[in-house]
């Protein structure tokens, strides 16, 4: 059963994108409707939308816009599909890291080089396929949702770090996903969200939305989980994944791994919920995965003010990997996979 | 061989107790003067001192304080030590559970009843005692920071939680006496410190104690501590304690159990460094101690600004206790007790 969360991180209405503004949260909700391709580049540079399938989504309507804009000027087939492309490289340029915004992107590029059509209905068709897509990750997330759902104990307390939540997709969430649908189910379930500090996604983002579609949620500082789960009041942990090796080794938000130390001491279940599109089977185990190294200022300020001595050194890595052994289960959209995850994977590649 | 901290929390001088504005670091360095028992009284209300060595003593001094005012207006000796006891009463509702309030101001009050001297006798003795109690707090923590350096390994990276040091006493700290100890025989060992959320006296105290005098320290949020563990950066782990238990069960600054457990999991050493007045032979184990309930703004707020959805709940423990399984050993004036701690603990009370 899928519950309605009213939270739509990206959606495509008529000729433009609206999206929600997520600078300003928790403090302050706001949409942009993004008319124009240049628009949308500076929307994903400057993080107004964020969370690899949000991206994902960003760069297949951007291209929409990109093609809007082009029809209205080129009357040429093959000047507008060479301009197209320009467009398509300049958009994956505002986060080149982000895989997902490849993928959006490249999806709609391919698209439009096989319409046999007119320029017309290579933008129909390009806005047919934004739809389709944008709903396509909804529908992923929410079964993933469901299978999730299924392993929640009745009235349990689960514990989340970070966002991975509809703010982080097109609109209900990994993690998030699974509490939406668990909640949809049993509204006698409660949440913990981390603080998640550097960041504070936890704090800005996961209390934001879960608050907005009515689901308790109780904030706690990242060192307090031990304490709670050590009392009993932590039934279950879920968290998203960045990426996902084909041992089941998981990296994710920075302190993610300190969570599954202290759920293993407490024989608390520790779960991951990722699409299979995060599963990188290219790549055999975590230590293979790069982590990246993040700003300073993440680390030494808050809200734009100091909060430590400025002669202090600084090491902020942006992610951790979860080893396997820590990792109960991962929820997809093709299920739960289980131990030993080498398998389990395979499988779920194969079917 | 003991480390000479430039940072004197509080010092007697003359007739004043100079202490250090706590409220304002790192932001601002300024010590304040107080002259009377008064101006001592709302020091310790208003935090400007904190920590519960460093209170003990301000209780010392403010008895002083009071001392020399009423030596002024009164002549009579039954009458002075009355209006004395008065201001002793006066001073340690200031802060009604730090245990070492009542003590300091206590054994001032028990000194002046017990001079059979003139009232000028009795402010002398109170002085020349406020002066040996300030200076025996340093001594005792100098014998742990040399019993703790000698465990540390050469060019070692030692991981702290909260502040338990120079601020938090009079002058040379518990845990990072410890570090400073073993600083001045090895300026190679380098300092890894927990921000410590909610009240940040990581970052905001220990990251500036340890860089004035000249220690090499890095700042980390609470989650990290896990990933630079699992890559063999931090050699060993030392924090405070608020209140041990006959069995070595350790309260202190809550996120500490999970920096244990996560400790455990890398075996990585983890020690307790507190003077035996910390441990409390009273209570069999750590399901004895009260864990206090704090603010939530401390959570919800960070200077002075919201960081999350405002209709979020929040639990907001001060403290968590660690078992003694977690710990490696307790670092004392009288040497290292390791386990068992029962038999270790008793020990040390009877020599």
């Amino acid at each position: 059963m899928a519950f309605e969360s009213k939270i739509k991180t990206i959606e495509w209405i008529g000729n433009i994108s609206r999206i929600i503004d997520q600078t300003l949260l928790p403090y302050e909700f706001k949409t942009v409707d993004i008319k124009t391709c240049d628009e949308m580049y500076s929307a994903i540079k400057d993080m107004l939308v964020r969370g690899a399938p949000a991206i994902g989504i960003a760069g297949v309507h951007g291209m929409v816009l990109a093609a809007l804009e082009l029809g209205e000027k080129i009357k040429d087939k093959k000047l507008f599909l060479e301009e197209l492309n320009k467009k398509a490289q300049y958009l994956k340029s505002s986060r080149p890291t982000a895989v997902n915004l490849m993928w959006g992107v490249d999806k709609q590029m391919e698209l439009a080089k096989n319409i046999n059509g007119s320029i017309e209905e290579i933008i129909k068709n390009l806005k047919a396929n934004g739809i389709k897509l944008e709903n396509e990750d909804i529908e992923i997330n929410k079964r993933m949702g469901d299978y999730g759902a299924s392993i929640v104990p009745k009235g349990a307390a689960i514990l989340t770090h970070c966002n991975a939540g509809a703010l982080a997709t097109v609109g209900y969430g990994t993690a998030l996903g699974v509490i939406r649908s668990a909640y949809a189910k049993d509204p006698t379930i409660k949440v913990f969200a981390d603080e998640t500090r550097p960041r504070q996604q936890g704090a800005r983002l996961t209390t934001w939305e879960l608050t907005q579609d009515g689901i308790p949620t109780t904030l706690i500082t990242d060192g307090m989980c031990s304490y709670f789960m050590s009392k009993g009041m932590i039934d279950m942990v879920v968290v998203g994944a960045d990426r996902i090796a084909a041992n089941g080794d998981t990296a994710n938000k920075i302190g993610t791994y300190t969570v599954a130390i202290a759920a293993k001491y407490h024989n608390v279940p520790f779960y991951i919920a990722a699409p299979l599109s995060t599963i990188d089977i290219s790549i055999k185990s975590g230590n293979e995965i790069p982590i990246e190294e993040r700003s300073h200022e993440e680390v030494t300020h808050i809200n734009g003010d100091w909060i430590c001595a400025k002669e202090v050194n600084i090491i902020n890595p942006g992610f951790d990997v979860t080893p396997h052994e820590l990792i109960t289960g991962i929820i997809t959209e093709k299920g739960i996979l289980k131990p030993d995850f080498k398998e389990s994977i395979k499988n779920a590649f194969q079917n």
